[in-house]
C-alpha cells in the first residue's frame, strides 16, 4: 500500500505508539489525583506541555492548552479570543474549523480576503481591506492544506500590527508544525493551532497556543483542568506521545524537509519527461508535503478510485471537503470547475520513498491516458 | 500499588490497549477519505458506533455522537440540547462539567434540587420543583462519582414527563455505564453521557446518546464529521478501543458487580470487626464501585498521603474536585465541615482483589488510630 494522504492524516510512528503504551501502562493516572500517582502524571503533563512550547519558541509564561484536536483549538481561538462585536478578518483558504466557524460568530462582523493564484492570501487585498477596516481579531493559516501554499505570515503580522497594534493575530498552523520552521517569535503571531495526527502523532490531540497577557474565554465548562480553559481529565498517554513525537519531528525538521522535497519533486520530473498534461494548483514553491495537481479530463474522483486498485491511496480536496462536490479554496484561486473536478491531491510523509513517487506518477500518467482516451 | 482510585481514572485494559494499537497500525485512516482506507475506517467507526448502541438498549435511529469524553458531551447536551430561554432544572450532586456548565448557560432560568442525607437527589423536592414549575430539560446524573448513591431515574423521568411530556431529561451515566445496567429505554431518558476511561478504556474518549427525533445544536464547527454535530478527524483507534471495551464490560456487568461488591464489604466488614469509627457517605446500597467515608478527628488529605507511603492510592471526593477545600455534593447531603474534611474515597475496579482490601482497610484503621493519637 502507498499512502499519499498524509494531509489527511498520517499512521502513528513506532515512536509515538510505544510512548502512548508507556504512559498508558505506567502512569494512567488521573492529573488532579493528590497521590502520588496523580503528581507524576501532572509532572509529565507539564513537561509535554514544555516540550511543545520549546519547539515553538514560545515563552515559558505563555499559555499552551492541550485539546482534543485542531478543530478544537480553532474553535476555542474563534470564540474565546474573539470579543463580541469584535471585526474579524480571515480568508477564503482556511480550513472549515476556522471558516465554518467564523460563520457561526454572532455579532461579529467577519471579512474573508481571497486567495491569489498561487494559493496564497491575495497580500494586496489583504493591505487595502487592513487599510478601509480596524480589525480586533484575523485569523490566517500558515500552510494551507489543500495546496500547500505557505502565506507569509510575519509580513501579513506586521502590516496587522502597524495599523493596529492591538489585533490580535491566530494561524492555524496545522499543516505547518513539524514540517516547517513554526516559531511564534519570528511569525509575531498571538496564537496558533497545532495537531498531533497529521505529524505522525496519536489521533484525538491537538494544542492551542495563547501569548502571555492575552485573554481567553473558554468554550467548555466541567472540573477546572488546564487552568479552567479546557475542562477534561487530561489524555496524558496521547498528549506525551505528541510531545515526543514533536519534538523528534522538529529536531528532524530539515532532513525530513529535503527528504520529502525529492519525492514532490521526482513527481513533476516524471510529468515533465513525459510531456504530461496537468497543473499544478498553489505556488510550486510552497510545501514540500502536498502536491495539488489538476488533470484536464479526468475526474479527480475516478482517478481516486483507479489508484486505490494499485493499493496507492491519495486524496481530492482536503478530507474534511472531500464530500462535497464544490471547492471553496480551488474555487477562490481561480480555478475553472473542470480544473476543481478534475483536482487531486498527493500528500506526502517521511516514510514515502521515492520509489513509492515514481510508481505514482506514472501510474497516474497511465491511467489520465486511459481515462482520456475513453 | 494498589490502586482504589478508580472513579477518577482506571487503567486501560489490555483488550483496550490491544485495540487501540491494532487500529493504529491497521486502519489509521481519515474516516472522511475517499479511498477504500478511509471506506474501511468508516466501516470501523460505524460498528464501533451500532456496539456502544447496542450495550445501552438504544434504536438504529439514535444518534450517538463519539467525542472527546464525557465533559464535552456533558457540554455538548447542556448548550445543546437545551434551547435558549429554557427552564431548567439539575441536583446539587452533578459532576462539575454539568453543574459548572449550567452555571454558564445565559438567558436561562436553573434550578439546582438538594441531595437527600444518603446521596440521592431529594426526591420530595424534586417533585415539589416539578409541581412548581415547568421544565424544559432536566439533567441528573444515574451514579454519583463522589458517593456512588444510585438515583432513580426512571422514577424521576415519570414525575418529570407526567408534568411535561417535552421535557428533555438528560442523565450523566458516567459512573453507571458498564457497572450497572444503563439501558435508555428502561430509564425513559432521552439523553445520555458516558466515558470510555471510567471503564478501562482508553482516556479523550467518550459519547452523547440523543434519542431519534430531537434536535441537537452543535458547540463546535468544522469538517461536518458526526452529522455535523462534533467535527473534528474520529480519533477511531480511541473510538474502537472504548466501543470493544464497553462491550465486554456490559457482558460481564453481573461477575464483575459481584466481584467489586465483595471488596466493598469485605472492607465493611473489616471496618466492623475493629470497631473502627467510620460514616459512611451515601447510600450503602449504591453503587458497589465506591466506597464514600469520613473520618472523625482525621483530614483525608493527611490519610491520603499516609497511605501512599504504603503503596496505597486512594481519592478524596472526585478528582475533579479535589483540589477544592469545599465539597458540593457532601455540603448538600448535610455533611458537617469535619466530615467533609474527613472524607476520602475508595474507589474499585475488576482488577482489585479481596487481598487488597484486606490490606487497605486494615491500613485505614491503623494510620487513624494513630492519627486520632497524636
Amino acid at each position: 500500500m502507498i499512502y499519499f494522504d498524509n494531509a489527511s492524516t498520517t499512521k502513528i510512528s513506532q515512536l509515538g505508539l510505544d510512548t502512548y503504551n508507556e504512559i498508558s501502562k505506567n502512569c494512567y493516572y488521573n492529573c488532579s489525583s493528590l497521590h502520588k500517582g496523580g503528581l507524576n502524571a501532572n509532572k509529565q503533563l507539564q513537561q509535554a506541555r514544555e516540550t511543545i512550547l520549546n519547539s515553538i519558541n514560545g515563552q515559558f509564561n505563555d499559555t499552551l492548552i492541550f485539546c482534543s484536536g485542531a478543530t478544537e483549538a480553532n474553535n476555542m481561538a474563534v470564540f474565546g479570543l474573539a470579543k463580541k462585536g469584535a471585526r474579524i478578518l480571515t480568508s477564503m483558504g482556511e480550513h472549515p474549523s476556522i471558516y465554518n466557524t467564523f460563520k457561526m460568530t454572532k455579532n461579529n462582523v467577519v471579512d474573508f480576503v481571497p486567495l491569489a493564484e498561487n494559493g496564497q492570501v491575495d497580500i494586496t487585498k489583504f493591505q487595502e481591506l487592513i487599510n478601509e477596516n480596524n480589525y480586533d481579531f484575523i485569523s490566517i493559516m500558515l500552510v494551507n492544506n489543500e495546496t500547500g501554499a505557505i502565506n507569509d505570515i510575519a509580513k501579513l503580522v506586521e502590516i496587522a500590527k502597524s495599523k493596529n497594534e492591538k489585533t490580535i493575530f491566530h494561524s492555524d498552523c496545522v499543516q505547518a508544525y513539524g514540517k516547517i520552521d513554526v516559531l511564534v517569535d519570528n511569525l509575531g503571531v498571538d496564537a496558533i493551532s497545532i495537531s498531533s495526527h497529521k505529524i505522525n502523532g496519536p489521533k484525538g490531540i491537538g494544542a492551542l497556543y495563547v501569548k502571555n497577557g492575552l485573554h481567553l474565554n473558554p468554550i467548555t465548562f466541567g472540573g477546572g483542568q488546564e487552568w479552567g480553559l479546557r475542562s477534561g481529565t487530561e489524555n496524558l498517554p496521547a498528549i506525551v506521545s505528541f510531545a515526543v513525537v514533536a519534538e523528534d519531528k522538529v529536531k528532524n525538521i530539515k532532513a525530513n524537509y529535503e527528504k520529502v522535497k525529492h519525492i514532490k519533486e521526482r513527481i513533476i520530473e516524471i510529468f515533465s519527461q513525459n510531456n504530461f498534461d496537468y497543473k499544478i494548483n498553489g505556488d510550486v514553491n510552497g510545501s514540500p508535503y502536498i502536491l495539488s495537481i489538476s488533470l484536464k479530463g479526468v475526474k479527480g474522483e475516478v482517478l481516486l478510485h483507479k489508484l486505490e486498485i494499485d493499493d496507492i491511496l491519495i486524496g481530492t480536496g482536503s478530507a474534511c471537503s472531500s464530500k462535497s462536490s464544490d471547492n471553496r479554496i480551488l474555487n477562490s484561486m481561480g480555478n475553472t470547475k473542470d480544473e476543481i473536478m478534475g483536482n487531486i491531491r498527493l500528500s506526502f510523509g517521511v516514510d514515502n520513498t521515492i520509489n513509492e513517487a515514481e510508481l505514482v506518477a506514472n501510474k497516474i500518467i497511465e491511467h489520465c491516458n486511459y481515462l482520456r482516451n475513453i
